[in-house]
């Protein structure tokens, strides 16, 4: 660290080293760093800003460098206070003094922000592509499914009967959305920040435009005090990281109830369980468990970086270091997570009966019944009451619908007929016929779009 | 609230209806309620699913209702739990029987995500809005000040020479990832949930296209389980309400510590600053004080709603009632906020002298100096080296830059020359001459691409 | 507030006003700002500081103006900025220039200090009253329902069986420390502010001591600087706030999953439950669902402060004026929670067959039949292996334990004996005979003990 | 695992076992999981629970263990779950099957519950410590600097003069504060809950009591449901420490202003601060703005557990293994935090002059001229007009305080007197002389009762 505290009479005490280092995590970023410096060299030497043999020397030791870290034969030691100088310190091992001039026309500050936005790229990219998994397993889960009725809940009490695939697919718009907001962050983060220098700019004729292209990315920034402290493209990755793990948490939340024994609507496969050390007989649903749990660190990362960003001034403050260890964890939280969930929605075993069974003892033709006044005539508000005097009537005799006899329905209204024991649970899932609505060939066709979208993307 | 509770033998304890009703802040949804009682009424008449008689009486009823409530003459009785039943009950008081019809195929579950996402698309636009009208004044003052030079500032301490306008095109950036940020969302909130009903769809033949069409939304809902129990669209403003807030917080902390006595930057004007009422020489930056400490308070809300959404089992569950106060505070907060630091940037007053002041007291110049050092042959890591020395020296001799001589300077390299006295705050700018770079016609070039930028928008 | 702009030369904007003031919320301070100020005003005349008359015309005035307001009779003007500078003008208004010596001694930023804490120490007093108001309740039901067993959880999953009153217990427990908490922290709130001026103390001759004993405070503030930028108290207050929401919200958690028809273990009292506008069968745990809800708004409040204070330099900053509306919500929301609550626990029904039957159904012996065996000589790893192959045979062949042959039984492990058909629900629960054990006895000790602490307190 | 997962007919997913597996962190927890196995094993076998032979050979087997981990020489597999499960498996192969009695009689619920306030015990003793130093350091702070003045600060605009001792001291009360809430939260970390089995208690006749005196444990938990669920006592260390680095971003919010070019208040020690890879002549307070930034890392993990246990039934879920990367995070980032800051703290190079021109240039003396005129007749509030007018003439005039003649006090007020001129910082200072204030016999005795207090804890 010593070429950076040239003017300084003191070494750097110990536990300062220990604070300030972030060699620890961001190792995690050399892939990054030497792309983005193999890419600067290029430009400097077309520019003939370097010389080209120094270019050559330069990219040569990077690439054997990158191979010595995958290799695992890269000494990371302690005092290099991060990626950029420990990569920089083992080229001027290498190659000498040259090394010295990858550093022209760069400062730390607009060469930390690449290498960020080169991760996040291909993070999001990952993301997009295991929410689409995830999509694709509920499209299958929905297809293999698509004559089971369970109730619909809200409040979790019996609502309404639905098909299982319907529900699976409020699932599948629930990660559309997600995978259109990574999206719209990838378009975000795609922008070039090297070329701002420390805040200002450089003082060289360099060519951002060819270390974009290199870089793959597509547009430069436009402003270099604004590139050097801009970690928007960090917290809105972080924003819907915590709407994607929220969701998979609402998916957790009724994967850990509906295998409990009281609900019993699906076991979840072996290989997605865990037992118990004391108790024998358990089966634990302890992915979902973990999922829903790790909704919280996301959150909590999302937390960190907003609060860290408040009231900063201009341009880099050494604050924004903390971005990284925060976006390490979300991203390997959140691809983990897709990819784990993924894998026990595609072995989830799913019981019929048991679900068809609550569908049976609730009143959940309830509302069916309203209708069915209200197409007779009686005003919607009216035929709420009714009915609702009539479950209170069945509560008490310990009747269903099913076990009452048209004299019972006349004691609440005259418009009952013989017609209203043709309503059945398929029946009142079949009316609901309306573009979004839980009527199988409603379903089927949501089920086709969905397939096209997926296609499409 | 009776015609809700049919089958109940008790009222609700009066606590339960305070803890439960939400009428004191969802009043403020009426507009909303209305025009989709309207589209609705419409859309039932057409299909025939209520009278057209009926449905001119609800509608002409809604309109009275709707001035009522403008004028102040609505009695919003606390027993009414919502928004939606203290409009119904009205209308059932005014137009009788046929009231009780509007609610035909449909839920308080569809209506209220209806209303709220009617709601959200307004403060979207306006947002949008007052963030290009806060980018205008930056604009505005980047062209003032165009000659003005100040210090940028890395750590808060000084670094390099800037132009203060190439300083307030960082904020017109980040003021743009906003309004991009916003025109994101609002194409997500812009889809229409009523025809979803409770959670299933409804059994009545009804036209979702034709009430979308009528209330201006884009699209409609795909699946009616994920529209009622939905509020992503929620979460996402308020996501990027935090970043928007984030800058503004940046940007007042820059005044708060610019219109102090020891930097003295800038002035703020007399109507957005406020007394102190112990110490009459204060002249304080209230106004960016408290948009500085608003921030918590959208970072708050953002928190409050994905806790609220973690966990939840689908489909709607009492818990969303929550979203409102938080989407209302966010959104009142951010305009404003908006609006009034827009006022304040506008009637701002720049001391350019006291800016020029700091510049040349600083060293600020040693950036150039080695890089000078690089032109004529040096490797940059030592060019950096021999530039921290020459600053240790003049620190221990009292001295800045300007006031050294060639001999002093040779002192440290042999390569500086008489040329190094041509460097100033203004060639160390003009050097930045890439694009985002400080140099006056990069920054020239920058505003008239922000101008362009707001007139397309 | 034309008295604290003497030396401007413009009045405030008009947003600026809307932006800055207080009033609107802060009026709510009215009773402890006045106590405040008779308070300051007696010892002013007690000094010798200010005349007796002035001080009486002051506190005459004062006392007046709390009846004004206690009445309605008051007018909040909106340009009053907040609830000190609206008292004081009143003051003028009845009493004229004697009103302008109440502030000599004293500034805002003591007073509104002052003012917070005389608040939340009675918030704090009324939130450990209702925290024990809702252990009451537990130890009643506790009491009541000794008899009941039910299925203790672990991982939503049937694990062992246990007493209700045991589980009622638990949550006996977690109020406890919450009152601890809040009373750790009215401890930390019962410190006087006032006589710290403006941030360095005052210039006068005041009496500190007296004013704390005519406040009822316990000390006074020991650092001037500190006194009026600290707000800790108010932090200390939400964190211990956001625990008892978070105890809230796991019982909600819990009386939502067993009310619904599923589980059906309990039967919320129609008083605290609410019907739906569609679906007339539904009964709906309304109540737990806004409690669990509302946990986020109190997390949010929490979170809202802690980004407001980070990074502010010392002393009173502006930002500080944020803290208000936070604390009444997470104050209202509260105690309002605590209330509402233990009313719907003093009037739950339970359903004890529901629960035996699904003490029954699920093999919640496991365990005790693990530790049998290790009675008998087994090392308990084991014995743990033993009962889970039995346990994967029971439901292969779709037997409950009681419905096994000792045969079977030793098909697994010889060291079975007949002795193994002695054990039960019964027999299990007071098995767990170690102090803060679910076996009766222990249980009864413990609600002893409850009602001990509870007397105590 | 193979031994928990007894009635599964698969093994874990590879992926799941990388979800689940809390190893790579909870290694961290090994001393104390081995401490808690032997007094575990001690109390097993005094109850004659196990043999006193399989005791010894467990608690032998254990030291080793603890030896091979702490020498590096322990091989932690992927494949054992966590830390309790990699300790018994070795055991198991040190020294047979005697290592599984060690379950006997516990659950890894209680197991898990007792390791993590072993720790968390520790933690806060060490908290406790490095906030003392802190306080030592601002004492000695106080006592070197006594004589030095400053500009108070309100709003970060200069507002009165006071001692820089005075200043310090203020953080001397913050952190006495924390120190108290971490002592708080230690009392209620102090409890022991193993005993508690997995849930219910456990079927053997256990010794409690035993094992807390053994463990050196306070007391024992009251109810088992409650004693495996709780993770209070880990939000409120996290909410005391967020307060904690709340008060260190304060401080280092002002450090880093303080140290900048224009305040030029202070000089951090060259081993605190780093250098810039650009601008030779940078010397960054990096440590201040890394603390300040890692407050949102502590913020971040509150929410994180907050968020997790929101909601969750009673009694353990596997949601809560999320506690553990939190608190550790937290633990180190809090104690290291502390430690740097001190030793930032005690070489920080006070600039006197610096700071007095600041004071000199402000209107510091407005206030004390308002009450010199008080002091002589006139109304507080009259008298804060006539000044903010005076010190709105001395801004048009360019003139400071002293440079006014008599002539043009007497324009502003007749009160004035040839004595104003006595006004000065030293005696504006001193004035402040009540309990708290900045006057210096005031700071000497508050200097003083600090020390007392140190010596005392």
């Amino acid at each position: 660290m010593s070429h950076v505290r040239s003017r300084f009479d003191k070494p750097a005490d110990e536990l300062v080293i220990k604070y300030t280092t972030s060699l620890p995590f961001d190792w995690r970023l050399y892939r990054e760093d030497i792309r983005g410096s193999i890419a600067h060299a290029r430009m400097l030497a077309k520019q003939g800003i370097i010389d080209p043999e120094d270019a050559l020397a330069i990219i040569k030791g990077l690439v054997e460098i990158e191979l010595e870290i995958t290799d695992g034969k890269f000494e990371f030691k302690p005092e290099m206070e991060d990626i950029h100088m420990a990569v920089e310190a083992r080229l001027k091992a290498k190659i000498g003094e040259a090394a010295g001039r990858l550093h022209t026309a760069r400062s730390r500050n607009d060469q930390v922000a690449t290498d960020l936005r080169l991760y996040l790229k291909d993070v999001l990219t990952w993301t997009i592509e295991s929410a689409k998994s995830l999509q694709e397993a509920f499209v299958g889960l929905a297809e293999k499914h698509i004559g089971v009725a369970l109730p619909g809940y809200t409040h979790l009490q019996p609502a309404q009967p639905i098909l299982l695939a319907h529900h699976y697919l409020a699932y599948f718009e629930m990660f559309q959305r997600d995978r259109e907001r990574f999206t719209d962050c990838l378009e975000r983060t795609d922008v070039l920040p090297l070329g701002s220098g420390a805040l200002a700019g450089v003082a060289y004729d360099i060519d951002r435009g060819f270390v974009a292209r290199e870089l793959g990315f597509r547009s430069i920034s436009r402003n270099s005090l604004d590139a050097v402290s801009d970690r928007d493209f960090v917290v809105e990755f972080m924003a819907a990281a915590s709407l994607a793990m929220m969701h998979l948490s609402r998916l957790s939340e009724e994967l850990v109830i509906w295998s409990g024994a009281e609900f019993g609507f699906i076991e979840i496969d072996d290989a997605y369980a865990t037992g118990s050390s004391i108790m024998p007989q358990k089966k634990n649903p302890d992915v979902a468990e973990l999922c829903r749990g790790k909704t919280g660190r996301v959150y909590g990362h999302l937390m960190a970086l907003l609060t860290m960003l408040k009231g900063l001034p201009l341009a880099y403050n050494r604050d924004l270091q903390e971005d990284k260890e925060a976006v390490f964890d979300t991203a390997d939280t959140l691809l983990l997570s897709l990819k784990v969930v993924t894998g026990m929605m595609q072995t989830i075993k799913v019981k019929p009966d048991r679900m068809l069974k609550s569908v049976d003892r609730s009143f959940l033709l309830a509302t069916d019944l309203a209708d069915y006044l209200v197409k007779r005539g009686e005003v919607f508000r009216n035929a709420h009451g009714i009915v609702g005097r009539l479950v209170s009537y069945c509560v008490k005799e310990g009747k269903t619908f099913p076990e009452l006899t048209l004299d019972e329905y006349r004691l609440f209204s005259p418009l009952f007929c013989e017609d209203v024991f043709e309503l059945t649970a398929g029946t009142s899932i079949d009316s609901k016929d309306n573009p979004g609505g839980t009527a199988r060939r409603r379903v089927e066709e949501a089920i086709a779009a969905a397939r096209t979208l997926l296609e499409e993307s």
